[in-house]
């Protein structure tokens, strides 16, 4: 069997199964970030994203933003889990015959983030390597009483994202795009969310990974999907990278999340058999079979 | 200009020039690890190290070995602390076509190192790649008394190494090395090491590094440089991979480092003008002419 038979998911579930974690650790892989005991009530969050020329992004791409993306997925991570981000080590693969003003761009698209959201970049290592390869590993806090998982979804829970979503690809927003820290901030402090994560493979795919995560299924109404303009729905179910977060929230919350911003788009249900999704149209209801996502293998 | 022309070192000091960190860092780029404020008496450390395809291991080489490296690495940066390794987030990048089997022997190897270090594997990332890149990020922690630099070496201090040198990655050593945590806290139990690090790139380059980081030069004994079978001098100064601990100790300390195991292998001295490595033999003093080691770009 090949990598591409069994799938990024069927890998996680490969890698999680096997694992067994000490005391210090309250939750280990399988959500945005992992969970650490931190001192007194607060909790440490540990993550890391990798990007790959030719995967997530192409070697014309502007060398700030790549720099700026790598480092803002990793941010985003945090925010995911209603953390402030607070250091990061960058890993970089570089070929011999890259222009030292292209690592100078990429660096200053990486220092350029790393101010805007207070992280420390404290270390790192370099290596030769035939394209190039960012992975930036972040450590963030979070009170105890703050922190979110994806996997808190209730029936009954309304569903909710922080913006319009489709096209980050295509238009070049997913090299500049924010995460949503402040937004996240805002949430945990006047809210209480059940669940939460930030859409990096598409709202579909995402859902039905915040709803196998829940043990629920869901339902989205395609009407009330904020999309960003020019796309069509299936682009704003499944282009991903917009790194938007998506909430469940009970509804005694729901004034208090339009008041911040956030857009409705659904609801948690029971689950029947597996977790699923399933999307409302004008015309009617759907299978998740307008859900593909990335396909990462 | 071309990576290639500015050298790892280059990139490194380029990159650390126009980096300023926060209150909660207490040592940032040019360590073997990060140093974060802890709770209470404890520092945190914080590293990352890639291995890639083609330059830190060949395709052909065991997988497990592979796994177990990409751990290693970072297990032995914290050892050079003089710390204990505790949660590390793993990224990995896989060709579609990687056979799953070749993943799960990975993962055995990882999760071998992880078991025998008291590692907890928390989580990662998994992307597609053109080749096999393994980047790992660990967290240690360390006593605040007990934390040991690169850059405390002062004239007069001993230059000790925990093992003997050489011929690692022909051997394949470089694939089942034990990283020397316990050495590494049984020398801060019971002396007061002034520097210290591990030996990735080769006693001659490293110990240079160590020089520049302490602003001192050093005498190497080429008859006292311990070997391992069958390599030369040149070989167990530039092969690199060895990852040994090189320290740098007062005269007082000599005979617990003795009786610690460690090989005596030089003296620092006061440096005139740049810092700089002297290697004597039998046949007289030498320039660090003979020392090349591991170029990365």
């Amino acid at each position: 069997m090949k990598l591409r038979d069994l799938g990024e998911e069927g890998l996680i579930r490969r890698i999680a199964r096997t694992i067994r974690t000490g005391p210090g650790v309250v939750r280990g892989i399988g959500d945005d970030c992992a969970v650490l005991k931190g001192p007194g009530r607060m909790l440490r969050l540990f993550a890391s994203d990798m990007l790959v020329e030719g995967v997530h992004f192409t070697r014309d791409a502007p060398a700030e933003g790549i720099g700026w993306k790598a480092l803002a997925v990793n941010v985003s991570d945090v925010a995911a889990m209603g953390g402030l981000p607070r250091q990061a080590v960058i890993s970089l693969g570089l070929p011999r015959a890259t222009p030292v003003s292209f690592v100078d761009r990429l660096y200053r698209g990486l220092r350029r983030c790393a101010k805007m959201y207070g992280v420390d970049w404290v270390g790192g290592d370099t290596s030769r390597a035939p394209v190039v390869v960012i992975d930036v590993a972040i450590l963030g806090e979070v009170e105890k009483e703050r922190v979110v998982y994806r996997s808190g979804a209730r029936p009954g829970d309304g569903l909710w994202v922080t913006g319009p979503l489709g096209g980050s690809l295509r238009s070049g927003r997913h090299l500049r795009f924010r995460p949503r820290v402040k937004e996240a901030r805002a949430l945990t402090a006047r809210a209480k969310p059940h669940a939460m994560m930030d859409l990096s493979d598409g709202l579909g795919p995402d859902l039905l990974k915040m709803c196998e995560a829940s043990g629920v299924s869901a339902i989205l109404e395609a009407g009330r999907i904020p999309r960003h303009a020019g796309c069509s729905l299936e682009q704003a179910l499944n282009d991903g990278e917009d790194f938007e977060l998506l909430v469940a929230a009970a509804p005694r919350d729901a004034e208090k999340l339009s008041r911040l911003g956030l857009r409705r788009v659904g609801t948690v249900v029971p689950k029947k058999g597996k977790p699923s999704v399933t999307l409302i149209t004008p015309r009617g209801v759907h299978a998740p079979r307008a859900i593909t996502g990335f396909r990462h293998f």
